[in-house]
């Protein structure tokens, strides 16, 4: 159960597909990164997602991480330890020995400096293989992003070597227990020493990987306060801090007094530490400011940015593994019977069929856009463009929290596809439901997302990323308008640009708050379900006509599915958007 | 966490307005069940679900239970056991004890006797409180219901004494590996003897308390098949095969040869034992036949209507539990600030609000409707009356399926008002999450149950009784329109009446059987959806002006919420219904 092969022929076509369509091959940066290669490294890492990391996949759902409590006597860093499933640290030796950690950060630190473009379906095929194993993967990417944004010379050259080679690894330490979503709370100490450095006293929670034993060295990215700092969220500063010391020339030091108190016992991504961390429990914990100060969060926003995108692909990759195996058992497990009363297999059952296909085109659709996104970005870095800058922006709150929302649901629906045996642990499927409940939550739950969409990305701007973008769909449908085959569905987005643009501004821009912040996950749904739309119809009109029929026909159904199934939902959140939260201020609880 | 108090008001107010809306206070079988003794039932087994089964919940979850492989030497019925959580044993006697078990079994075998519309509250403050040790309870039920139905006297003479007083336990063993939801496919033998009995060979999976040590002995109904019996679900007997034989006078008899092989290592209902079982291995196991030769399936049927509507009650239940939980937290839980720069409980967030009002209103509808229907079948079972015989038929289904989609998708919202605390499974809600994952599988899955509703109960009577429940949906919305409250839910509610009209000459009742099936979950949906509507809507109505503002004004910002929240998605349902599975049918796997 639960194999893993990577979605070849979609992820290529809409590899291409995001290359062209963000005029990717008419830019001088990527001429040495061209769809040629693109596909040459997918080919590796979907041997190596497969051959590597999908057989552990269950074994770290089964086994999870251990936390063994060491020797209380001995006040050093053999005092408590993290264990991590049986072939985890081999497997992560032959995934940093193959330079995937560095896939896409610079070759001047030892990466391969590829574009996100191509890190991206990799990426995917990585969290559809084995997600709590690979998620060091995006907190080195994020966390040198950070350090190469914001971070001295003298950092970059003592770290970067390390997280980018795979020798350390990178943990991001924000969570607090009283702040979470909101990190304004966070009381962490930094107390300025002589040296310049800072002496690091606190306790964090929910750090992914903030201990194991896959690597010697950690380098976590602390947010603290110093003494004088502002209260809230503008007096926030962000340290490195490692688990052991690093010296001038980058080599370990002595034990840095970062301490992991235990680990979480959680539903899903078992194989993925969460850890409790005490910083400078002894009074010996050492960190270094990256950037100015109170400028933390600051920096921690490229990272979300970066986290959300990865995120967001986490629900395509959960889809997508979730899809396979659903379809794989019911192709094979026979029950009931059709018309004729002939025994058959349960995917002739209109039903399980509908289920299929509506995880089918979610998730064909969700990649397309995530594909889309990434780029955009690599456009945006090699361009001045605000108004791609603001479609991105625009673009990556709909897609984390969508697409996992979206994947809680398929989840559901590949247990539901295996019926009692679903429910079952050892099937294998349960395991996705359990991993993917986390997606809504982390890096910024589905409610802060559509705040952010709301109030920053659509009001922030009075509306004009969001017109722009409307016009785009619109026009897109406008042209296939005449396609029988694509018209209703054609037809439908149409109806769905008009209402969101009538909303605008009678709701959107004007309303009181409050009101609005309660319709603004429907808000959210409904921009979802309509770019899963444009995506798709994207497909089919890219396609043109120079492939097979089969695969052709196929895109075709699916817009056809999707303009049927899922689009009516988009009206009803529009129709409960245009509510102003009626009877929901009204209640008391 | 995860304390649960019975939600007293709203039981005690919907119990009173299902008994008289079914005129139950007119019928003579009732003047010994009034609602003070329905009032007086409700508080000691609220009292016993908080004080005896709450506190186990979480115990079972953690611990499950345990298959203990015994000497394989001795051939006799030590050989295997199964161990359930600490404390289980104990709550077992106490439940049968304080006379629980035969709360709505004929005082002749020892029960209280008791309507359905009283049990009905009973056992959701059951299933709240601990669904998975309470499992033993709707077999109970259940299986005494068969017996009384199809038994010899004799039979029920030796057997539902025991079984009401809970000295015995029941179990209902229908699956095998190849007949989960396609009972005509099973092959477990059953072959005449002299003397009148069969001896029974076959394995059975997922046999819920199977085996278990709460009591000496269980009775297993078993369907199995003769030599002679036809193909297919017509060649299906029912037998009762009890794990010790059963003396003429009732008491207990050697060991039967029926085995546990093992228990299910389930994602959630950890504290219930899910059984394999084979019968007759040392060819030792012997059965009686239950009412006639190869009309076993028809005494199921007796069996699956209960079943369902106690499984939609754990819809109710679940969603009940889950609602305390997310409440209590929201209230709790001090995370980022309002608009004037205040920290605040998250429940002041407009979209926690909204989840919560979510969960509150569809639980408060689910549950109305639940009650309703066991108060019409208390009606059924004294008057003489085919339509409400029909309006049972139709409901069920509905009741069944969208009251644990429902259930599914607010235990996943309780997870996400809890945050990151609700991955973390100390924290409970996640096992409310995985618990309720089965319901909608387990007693016909959603599609089964959908299936029903449109080929049987709507197009079975050519749209008779849905036309009936329109109609009166439709009135009350009619009378309530121009209080202008409630006017803007009852406009939409009458939109969807009008349209489900519309759709059944136009496409329910002719349409081709495939495409139909395709849409038939969202057109159950939609039922689902505009049943709690109109059950929210009820509810004011009969509230009157006779209670407490507060109350009375949520009840109508529940009303309000349902309108502008949920009643679109039906629309949305029926829009899909319309489009014939437009490519749906298209789609190659």
């Amino acid at each position: 159960m639960m194999t893993y092969q990577a979605p070849y022929q979609d992820m290529q076509r809409l590899v291409a597909q995001a290359y062209k369509q963000q005029g990717l091959d008419t830019l001088a940066p990527f001429d040495d990164f061209d769809l040629e290669l693109a596909n040459a490294v997918m080919e590796e890492a979907a041997k190596f997602a497969s051959g590597v990391l999908a057989p552990l996949n269950q074994v770290g759902d089964v086994q999870g991480c251990r936390f063994e409590e060491g020797n209380a006597q001995k006040d050093d860093d053999q005092k408590t330890k993290v264990i991590t499933p049986a072939g985890w640290k081999s497997a992560y030796q032959q995934f940093a020995a193959s330079g995937w950690i560095g896939l896409a950060l610079p070759e001047a630190f030892g990466g391969q400096g590829l574009p996100k473009y191509i890190a991206q379906p990799v990426n995917e095929m990585w969290q559809s293989a084995n997600l709590a194993f690979v998620m060091f993967q995006a907190l080195a990417q994020g966390g040198s992003e950070i350090l190469l944004k914001f971070a001295s010379e003298s950092l970059q050259a003592r770290y970067l070597p390390n997280i980018v080679s795979g020798e350390w690894t990178v943990a991001m330490a924000l969570t607090e227990p009283s702040a979470g979503s909101d990190l304004g709370a966070l009381t962490t100490k930094a107390i300025p020493q002589d040296d310049g450095t800072y002496q690091i006293k606190g306790q964090k929670i929910f750090i992914t990987y903030g201990d194991h034993d896959l690597t010697e060295n950690i380098a976590h990215l602390v947010l603290a306060r110093t003494p004088d700092a502002p209260a809230g969220s503008r007096g926030i500063s962000l340290f490195i801090v490692p688990k052991y010391r690093v010296n001038p020339d980058g080599s370990m030091g002595k034990f840095n007094d970062v301490r992991c108190t235990g680990i979480e016992h959680k539903m899903g991504l078992h194989g993925s530490p969460t850890c409790s961390i005490s910083y400078g429990e002894q009074d010996a914990c050492i960190g270094e400011l990256i950037g100015e100060r109170n400028q933390g969060l600051m920096a921690m926003f490229v990272l979300m940015n970066e986290a959300r995108l990865s995120c967001g692909l986490q629900g395509v990759a959960l889809g997508e593994l979730g899809y396979q195996s659903a379809l794989e058992y019911a192709k094979e497990r026979t029950q009931g019977s059709n018309g004729k009363g002939e025994r058959v297999a349960i995917i002739e059952h209109p039903d399980v069929k509908r289920m299929l296909l509506d995880m089918r085109s979610e998730t064909f659709a969700l990649r397309s856009l995530g594909y889309q996104i990434a780029a955009q970005i690599d456009r945006a870095d090699t361009t001045n463009d605000n108004a791609l800058q603001a479609r991105i922006a625009l673009l990556t709150p709909i897609f984390k929290a969508f697409s996992t929302e979206r994947a809680n649901v398929m989840a559901g629906q590949v247990v539901q596809v295996f019926g009692g045996m679903g429910f079952i642990e050892e099937t294998g499927v349960a395991q996705i439901m359990r991993d993917a409940r986390i997606t809504t939550i982390y890096e910024g739950t589905t409610g802060i997302q559509a705040r952010d969409l709301l109030m920053r990305k659509v009001r922030g701007d009075q509306g004009l990323a969001l017109k722009a973008l409307l016009c785009e769909i619109d026009d897109q449908a406008a042209k296939v308008e005449a396609n029988s085959a694509l018209s209703k569905t054609a037809e439908e987005i149409r109806l769905v640009v008009v209402t969101i643009r009538s909303l605008l501004d009678k709701a959107l821009l004007g309303q009181e708050e409050d009101s609005l912040l309660g319709v603004s996950v429907p808000f959210l749904d409904a921009m979802g379900t309509l770019c899963c739309a444009w995506q798709l119809m994207n497909a089919v009109v890219l396609a043109g006509d120079d492939i097979d029929d089969g695969y052709y026909q196929n895109l075709i159904a699916m817009v056809q599915f999707y303009g049927a199934f899922r689009l009516p939902t988009a009206k009803a959140a529009l129709q409960t958007v245009e509510s102003k939260s009626l009877g929901l201020q009204e209640y008391v609880f």
